[in-house]
C-alpha cells in the first residue's frame, strides 16, 4: 500500500421514499434557505419536485429554484444559479436529478461564496475552500457525484470541459432511492454502465501500483455492474439489481478505489470530455467508444494488469480477448464502440487531438498525452 | 438492497511516518490541549510517544498523558481519564496504541463532556451525543476502531463488557502506519486475523438479506486477511502485506459491510465478550474459539450462505467442510479453536451461559440467545 489520505464525509440516505425526508435531513444542519437545481420539467411532471418541496416546507425551509440544466452542463447556468443563490441568501443547494444537475449544484455552491469568477476554480487560478452546503436526490446512477466532490462543467465560450474538486464540495447528504432511477431508458442505462466502467478502469488500468485488495474491490464493482445491467435490460423494475447498480456506481468514484494505489490517471475521462464538449455526445456513450480504443494503446504498458482484467472479469486469457469481450458486452447492451456509432465524424479527430494536446500542456501532461497517443486512440475507435 | 444510512466522517492518514504529522493534523481543527492515552510504557521505550509529543509541541499543543490501559480495557481507567481531561480542560483525546487504548480514549472523550456517569452510555440509560475530538495512532490492526464509533469497556465491579456507539465518537483523524504494526507477535497477529474474521462473519453469516455486491466485498476482505496473514507469519517485515492487512481490518468494521443488508447480528462478539470478561483471554483468541463453534449452530439457519462461504473462501463444497477449513486455518496460524486451548475451564460454561442469558434479556434478545443455543455453542467448542 502506498501512502494515502482518505476522507469522505458525505452521508448517504439509501432507500425507498427517502426523498420525502429531505427536508428533515436538511433541517438537521440548521439550514433555512435552499436553492433547488434541476434539469427538464420531468421532475415537476412526475411529482418528485412536489414531494421534495413539501418536505422542505414542512421543515420551514424556504425554496428558490433553477431549472433547465442540460447534460454536459454549462457555465452560463452555473452563473445564473450563483446570482439566484446570492440574491436569495441561500444557505444550501439541493440538486434534483443526475450528474449534470449535481455538477451544476456543486459549482453554484462554490461560486456563491466567492467574490471572483467561479471559472477561476476550474482553470487553477484559485482554489475553492468553502461553499454553501450541498444536498442531492439522485435520479440517475453513474457519476458517483452523490458521494464525491468533483464537479465537471463546460464553458460554452471556450468549449472547455473542466472540473473542480474541493473539500467544500462534498454533498452533506445524498438521497439514493433506486426506484427514482428505474425510469432511465435502456440506452442511458448502458451509458451509465460504461461510465462506471470508465471510472473503475481509468484507475485499475493505469495505476503503476495496485494493491491486491483494491484490485479485488474494483473487480467486485465491475462484476456487479455487468450482472445488474444484464438483469435490468430485461427487467427494468428489478429493485434489487437497481439498488446494487446504484451502490456500485457510488463506490466506483467515492475515493475508496484509490486507497493505497500509485500514479493513477484519468485517461479516458480526459479524452472523452473533449469529445462530448465538441459533439455533445452523452458522456457514457463517449466513454464506451474511448475505453476499448484506449485499452489497445494502454495494454502495452501494464500487460499483467490487462491479463488479470481479462481473466477476472470475462474469464478469458489474453489482454486482447479481454478488450474484445468488453467491446462485445458494450455492443450487447447497446453502447456505441466506434466513432461512427457515436456519430462523431472521423474528420474531427485532428481537431480533437489538437484541443486535447493544448489541455494536456496546460496540465503539464503533454509527454503522457502525446499527439501520437491521442491519434492512435482515436484511430483505434474508427 | 435494503434501506440504509451510511455516514463515516473519519479521515484516515495512511502510510509511513505519518505519526510524525499528528500535531499538524490536530492543529488543522484548531485544537490546543490534548490528552494522550496509551497502554504499557512500550510506546515510551520505542520512541513513538516522543515522536508524537514532538509533533504536538511543534504545533503549540499542550499535552496531558494517561498510561496503563490494559487489554479488555476497564471502566476505572476511563474514569481516571475523564478526571484528567476535565481538570486540564482538554479539547481532544489522542489514543496511542491498539483497540483497547482507542476504546478507552473514545469513552473518555464522551464522558468528559457529560455531567453524569459515563457508564450510563453503556447501559442505555443515556445516549452520548457530543464528545471531545478523538484522534488515534494505531499500533495494532484488528478492531477497525480507527474508523468506527464503537467503544467497548469492561466494568470491573459488575464484570460486564459493554459498548457504546455515538455520532460523536468517530475519530476525527486516525493515523495508520503499517510499520508501527510490524512488531506485533505472531500470536497476536493470528488473534487479530480471527477478530477481523469475526467482524466480517458476524454479519455475513447472520444477515437475512445480503446483497451480492456486499457478499463479494466481504469475501475480498476475508481472502485478503488469509493471504496477508500467511505472508506475515513467514515474513513479518513485509510492508505490502502489513498494509493490506491493516486496510482490510479497517474496512471490515467501518460500516461499509453493512450497506443494504438486513437483520445482521453480532453473535460471536456478544458471546466472546463474556468469555474475555470472565477469563481475561485475548479477544481475538476468544473469537477463534467461538466462531467455528457458533458456525456449527448457525449453519442450519442459512445453509446457502454457508455453502457460499465454503466455496468462495476455501474452495470446498459443503458448510461443514468450510467450517473445518476455517478451523484448520486458525490452528495453522496459531489461534486456539477449543476451550481447552484457550485455557477456559469447561466448568465455566454454565456460569457463562447464565451471564450471557441475563445480558440477552436486557437487550430483549433472549429468544435468540436461548440457553440451548448458548450451551450448544460452548459445547461445540469443547
Amino acid at each position: 500500500m502506498k501512502d494515502f489520505s482518505y476522507y469522505n464525509p458525505t452521508r448517504i440516505e439509501f432507500g425507498k421514499g427517502k426523498e420525502a425526508k429531505i427536508g428533515q435531513y436538511i433541517s438537521e444542519y440548521g439550514l433555512k434557505k435552499v436553492l433547488i437545481v434541476y434539469g427538464s420539467d420531468r421532475v415537476k411532471k412526475n411529482g418528485l419536485f412536489d414531494t421534495v418541496a413539501k418536505s422542505l416546507s414542512e421543515n420551514d425551509i424556504a425554496i428558490e429554484e433553477l431549472g433547465g440544466v442540460i447534460s454536459n452542463p454549462v457555465l452560463s447556468k452555473v452563473y445564473e444559479g450563483i446570482e439566484l443563490a446570492k440574491a436569495a441568501k441561500s444557505d444550501a443547494v439541493l440538486g434534483l436529478g443526475g450528474a449534470s444537475v449535481l455538477d451544476t449544484s456543486k459549482a453554484i455552491a462554490a461560486g456563491a461564496v466567492y467574490d471572483g469568477d467561479v471559472w477561476d476554480f476550474f482553470t487553477f487560478k484559485a482554489q475553492s475552500t468553502s461553499a454553501l452546503k450541498i444536498f442531492s436526490v439522485m435520479t440517475l446512477a453513474a457519476s458517483g457525484s452523490e458521494m464525491n466532490n468533483y464537479a465537471v462543467v463546460t464553458n460554452e465560450a471556450t468549449r472547455q470541459k473542466m472540473s473542480i474538486r474541493s473539500t467544500a464540495t462534498f454533498p452533506t447528504v445524498s438521497v439514493v432511492n433506486p426506484e427514482l432511477q428505474a425510469t432511465v431508458t435502456k440506452e442511458y442505462l448502458a451509458y451509465s454502465a460504461a461510465d462506471i466502467f470508465a471510472h473503475s478502469l481509468d484507475m485499475y488500468l493505469t495505476a503503476t501500483y495496485l494493491p491486491e485488495y483494491i484490485a479485488g474491490y474494483v473487480e467486485n464493482i465491475l462484476r456487479t455492474v455487468i450482472r445488474t445491467t444484464n438483469v435490468l435490460l430485461d427487467d427494468a423494475g428489478n429493485y434489487e439489481a437497481r439498488g446494487e447498480f446504484a451502490w456500485a456506481a457510488t463506490n466506483a468514484l467515492n475515493f475508496t478505489t484509490f486507497s493505497g494505489i500509485e500514479n493513477n490517471r484519468f485517461d479516458t475521462h480526459f479524452i472523452e470530455h473533449t469529445m462530448s464538449a465538441e459533439y455533445n455526445i452523452a458522456h457514457g456513450a463517449g466513454l464506451s467508444i474511448v475505453v476499448p480504443a484506449w485499452m489497445r494503446w494502454q495494454k502495452n504498458f501494464l500487460p499483467e494488469r490487462f491479463k488479470r482484467f481479462a481473466k477476472e472479469i470475462f474469464d478469458v486469457d489474453s489482454a486482447d480477448e479481454g478488450i474484445d469481450a468488453l467491446k462485445n458486452w458494450y455492443t450487447k447492451i447497446g453502447a456505441p464502440v466506434t466513432l461512427k456509432e457515436g456519430k462523431i465524424p472521423e474528420e474531427g479527430i485532428e481537431m480533437m487531438v489538437e484541443k486535447l494536446f493544448v489541455g494536456a500542456k496546460m496540465m503539464g501532461a503533454d509527454a503522457l498525452y502525446s499527439k501520437e497517443m491521442l491519434t492512435t486512440v482515436f484511430n483505434n475507435a474508427k
